[in-house]
């Protein structure tokens, strides 16, 4: 199949795992040095939203590799989309490119930070890669062929019962008072109604990967961008999650919100708890990218 | 020295140290077996403050240990405690021990998880050993001698401005409605004056010891207990990280709350911005027992 075509079933998949699994590497490395130097940073659109020089060398990184070995592929990346690229997934091949998830605790020094890569066609996820480039975990996912970490495979927890789930999310970047509030009132919703315990880590991508083994038993976040969680989302699946919109209905990848769990039944229990906090879509074009960059 | 008495300047320090790391890593590896391991539950005081066999088990491997190298000395630990021992510290050499900090995360099979192990003598605290099972990481302080995880020397941060400051706390096992709310407004507030961002990670001994480090900038918490922080105080001071009062004053070890932060500034800064929670003292005796139980 290698090599065979581009499209949907013909597209060599396993080939595209291997790419991304070896530049998700080589950028673990880059990040992990990084790490250990001084940092210059620089504020993107609050003082929590920050961009790195590693940053953008990681996504040019990954964005020029994957490029030269799929050179009929498109690619949405956080930083060029901050750039001012377009946030549009259409049926082409598509990379979904988060170059640093957890750039906050990156800038502060704090090692949960993940490389995540993803990889749509026809808008369906097809395969995810994420690499907790500190812990060295891999974490690789594709549809229909199950998920893994460093090659043990992941089975998400079966539990059903929110009194018995520890359930992660995050704040993110936005500082607007009537939403900060709302994302505190949720979190004391779900506390309210005996959640076992709330925890928040600074990576959705990685909150995503702790769902798919099963340390956790849900996550859910209001205000993530896709490249957050289009990778993940193919490992939660593929360990036996379930990932929703926030209402309830089927999980739309662009519409800033996610709702995962190990079984349909806590995912929808968290939902019912949840009061909406409005972010504008990923792909709402010119006006999400004014947005960002407000 | 070593041996040569058992009170103030007297006292075989590095024995005890020594004694310490020992029994911690003694009880890691235990810790680590049981997480593998399918753990039977029952419930403390609410579904979020649980209790497992292993708690029960290594506090008495870490009390029984210490207490033939130095039968003179007194122990506090949680589960004694819970089971109806008293909460008070006397000028005697006192061992101040949490088997398993981070339960809730342990239950869950979450990796952040700690045994924590103080000592305190004429009521100042003396030495402390914390040992991060899962990723093995041992942290060591003693009173003018420094502070090291793994063998490295710590050093805090030296940040002064809050917005540049990732900042941990924890929601712990209350679940009383005004209470809750309090401790979101708390965050909410934080992040009204530009806190770079929050993290809860499930177990105030990290928490402390990721302040020593300088992966973060500041820890707080009401609710806690003296068990939670007697060891890694010593190993914040000893990184040159500071501990007050959450109302800015003088840390008080059975208050239950506090603030670190690797300057006085920052640390003052958080204090400013936080509205006391109300918890029972830890040795206000027969009451605080009650509460704890109900």
């Amino acid at each position: 199949m290698a090599g065979s075509g581009e499209k949907g079933s013909e597209l060599p998949l396993q080939e595209c795992l291997q790419a991304a699994v070896q530049v998700a590497l080589d950028a673990g490395q880059i990040i992990r040095e990084a790490l250990r130097i001084e940092k210059r940073v620089q504020t993107k659109s609050s003082a929590a939203d920050l961009v790195t020089e590693t940053d953008q060398l990681v996504e040019k990184l990954i964005i020029s590799t994957l490029h030269t070995k799929f050179p009929s592929h498109r690619f949405i990346g956080e930083e060029s989309v901050a750039a001012g690229d377009k946030c549009i997934l259409t049926d082409d091949p598509t990379w979904i490119i988060d170059p640093i998830d957890g750039t906050c605790n990156f800038v502060h020094g704090a090692p949960v930070v993940a490389v995540s890569i993803g990889l749509a066609v026809n808008k369906e996820l097809e395969l995810g890669v994420i690499y907790n480039c500190v812990k060295e975990k891999l974490y690789t996912g594709r549809r229909g062929h199950g998920a893994f970490c460093n090659g043990e495979k992941l089975q998400a927890s079966k539990q059903q019962d929110i009194s018995k789930a520890l359930i992660l999310t995050e704040l993110g970047s936005i500082r607007e008072p009537t939403a900060v509030r709302m994302l505190f009132n949720n979190m004391e919703k779900l506390i309210s109604v005996q959640a076992h315990g709330i925890r928040i880590i600074g990576s959705a991508a990685l909150d995503l990967c702790h769902v798919a083994t099963g340390d956790v038993e849900a996550f859910y976040q209001f205000g993530l961008h896709c490249w957050d969680m289009a990778a993940a989302a193919v490992i939660v699946r593929e360990a036996g999650g379930i990932l929703i919109d926030t209402a309830g209905g089927p999980l739309d990848l662009m519409s800033r919100r996610v709702v995962a769990a190990g079984t349909s039944q806590l995912a929808q229990r968290i939902a019912r708890e949840l009061e909406p906090v409005a972010y504008e879509r990923d792909d709402s074009t010119e006006e999400a990218i004014d947005s960002r960059s407000k």
